[in-house]
């Protein structure tokens, strides 16, 4: 990746959205054809299509044509470096926390 | 939380933001004042306080007011929500791998 932070922005960006999040919900259970993705949405389809195009572009998903049909799949690694993050910011915090606790504890003493 | 669906979607935007990353990944290592935090960006501060004020807004972060100044410290209980949804996603996605490489193996034999 060239410019992480700026990936990582996108992804979050990518995850803000509703209906994107949903698609994404759909996918975890399995792979699925843009048409039968869009059905649950009342959503012109060339919108629609945009929220694909926009997790596809930060690497939430991927998707591969046969025929006349694009089919969509989750692609893990986006996803895991967003939850990386988050779960870095929050050990850090942690340890932060026993840290000050262990300090407070040494003052009692 | 009354919506749950919309407090997500209110903190995958305000971690899209990449002045707010960087405030977060400050916080991370300990509360901080609003004066110390907006230091290492050239921006005014007013800017600076309305990003502070969507990290507050979306529970990302907590504030507390003593005399004139105001300290910010992590909030990870938002972050945690963020996180848990990618996991699940993740999970569920593997164990459609599972289930998936179960079944070539059972076709092979």
């Amino acid at each position: 990746m060239p410019n992480q932070a700026t990936d990582l922005g996108r992804v979050f960006q990518a995850l803000a959205d509703p209906t994107r999040r949903a698609v994404l919900e759909r996918l975890a259970s399995g792979p699925a054809a843009m048409s039968d993705l869009a059905q649950p949405f009342r959503m012109a389809l060339p919108s629609f299509a945009q929220h694909l195009d926009v997790l596809e572009d930060c690497g939430l998903v991927r998707s591969s044509k046969e025929g006349r049909v694009r089919t969509y799949r989750i692609a893990p690694q986006a996803m895991k470096a967003a939850e990386g993050w988050l779960a870095k910011q929050r050990a850090l915090w942690a340890r932060r926390l026993d840290q000050l606790d262990d300090y407070l504890k040494e003052q009692k003493r």
